[in-house]
């Protein structure tokens, strides 16, 4: 057997996902080796890499690697994860309206959810209960969304046509013509003591890191209930645990954590007022990724400017 | 004590919501005796009644009886619970814009509990898996929406607006400028076995009965799922638990019964596939129904004519 000498499409493993990556990088891409993950990845070989969370200096250990594209849309876990990243070498990230609508199916989903007490019925029907619960509509209910970026603007624009009361905050002034925005901390805090659901699609920052804390919680209207689908960074998840178990909220979903996966012997996994679902909010699909990579690849044979190439001092 | 000689407001035994009504009335209509159910009941006395589902015979057996108020839409379940109504009463309907804000959110949540396996990731919670699956968007999802009435039509934008591919259906023809509809039972057929979901709207009448047949559920598209906020009449419930088994359907969200409240004993109760909600998608607020009643006397009382009054003849 002669060995391979192709070109290697670096993969990063996404477990369940990887047989998805798998054919839509085999059909997408077929002049590369694709590896799924780095055992006995031969690193020479590797010319281009797709990524999620780096391993710090990996991506600087493939002496031939062209161009990396990112399968998410910031760049914050790149830096946070890998410091050493190979700054010479072009980050591409994917911008896939798959992902902003993801997000927006998701955080209605949740906030529908929460105001249909969907968990309440839930338990009803296992008790084979039949009661009859008045249910306020979406228009009585105050939504905070915080973060305003490709991801928060649609969403909040999505909930307010949905009917809710919408209030979008940023940490800097932001002005857009159909929705009701606030900055800054003391907008923040007052913000958060009048709605009745916040949204959190911060991005992880030092600013950001567990702005989501006991000082937060306490500042939130009672009984009121939190969406995480930003980054698991940005909440104290101690400080959550004891504003649930106090009544202080009466629910969260989640989507990220802290650590992910979540380990199996976490207080969230078991707490009645705590909705999980796997940090798929919103996923790349396997066949965009290839697409993104095929553009960034065409662009670079043609000599081309690459299309949403990453400024690593703007940091996005 | 003296007699109470006050004229009687009858309301319907709402069981767990009769506590809010009777506050309600008693609060708006300080001049009537407030009397919830039937029992005790003085007949002479009633002059104002707010029903559901009258008792055949029932309404015709209040002499001084002037005005009824039902707290739903149509005028079907009053026909079909009570054919010796007493048409020289007037009849007036809620047109309350709660009813139809707390369809939309009811059926949005379904629709997105469905695409976002809500259920599937409920059970992975329960086990502590933390397990990916690539999510579809709305946009890849057709949902068919049976029934263009004051509900049918804004339940069927507004999942338009989050996204979805959305096509109206309805016995005779209708148009509107921003949605596509189709009519008739051959346009039906080929719906159906086209949606991935189909959300039933429909009144409970002759041609509707048990329209959710056997039939109906081979032409559905495989593994399609169905949601019914209608009415209950409308589903042959033994026909649905068969598709269910057979894999021909994924899921139903019901929140309507042949039966209601749904016995304890149905089969539905403890489905996998079968989420239940005691029909609450959309409840007249006991504010709303006591201010259509308000307006109702203020109008009869003014010699006006009376807003909403039911025309037998149209049937609505």
């Amino acid at each position: 057997l002669a060995a391979d000498t192709r070109p290697v499409l670096y993969i990063r493993d996404s477990a369940s996902l990887a047989p998805l990556w798998r054919d839509a990088a085999q059909n997408g891409l077929p002049q590369f080796d694709v590896q799924i993950g780095r055992s006995n990845l031969d690193l020479d070989r590797v010319t281009a890499a797709l990524v999620w969370k780096p391993a710090p200096g990996f991506l600087a250990s493939l002496p031939n690697l062209k161009l990396v594209v990112s399968v998410g849309a910031g760049v914050d876990h790149i830096v946070m994860s890998d410091p050493d990243f190979p700054r010479h070498v072009p980050l591409v990230r994917m911008v896939d309206p798959g992902l902003t609508q993801g997000m927006i199916d998701f955080v209605v989903w949740a906030c529908l959810s929460i105001l249909r007490k969907a968990k309440f019925f839930a338990n009803e029907q296992l008790a084979k209960r039949w009661e009859a619960k008045p249910i306020e509509t979406s228009p009585n209910k105050t939504i905070a969304v915080l973060g305003l970026g490709q991801i928060g603007l649609p969403v909040a624009r999505m909930l307010k046509k949905l009917g809710f009361q919408v209030i979008g905050w940023s940490r800097r002034y932001k002005k857009v013509e159909d929705l009701h925005l606030v900055h800054g901390s003391d907008e923040l805090k007052a913000l958060v003591g009048r709605a009745d659901m916040v949204v959190n699609l911060l991005p992880s920052t030092r600013d950001t890191y567990q702005i989501m804390g006991t000082e937060f919680f306490s500042s939130m209207k009672k009984g009121a209930a939190i969406i995480n689908a930003g980054r698991g960074a940005t909440v104290d998840e101690n400080a959550l645990l004891e504003a649930l178990s106090s009544g202080q909220l009466s629910e969260a979903y989640l989507d990220v954590f802290q650590v992910e996966p979540l380990p199996s012997e976490h207080a969230f996994w078991i707490h009645p007022k705590i909705t999980i679902t796997p940090h798929i909010a919103a996923i790349t699909h396997p066949k965009s990724g290839i697409r993104a990579l095929k553009r960034a690849l065409a662009e670079i044979e043609a000599n081309k400017p690459l299309s949403n190439l990453v400024d690593w001092n703007a940091g996005y």
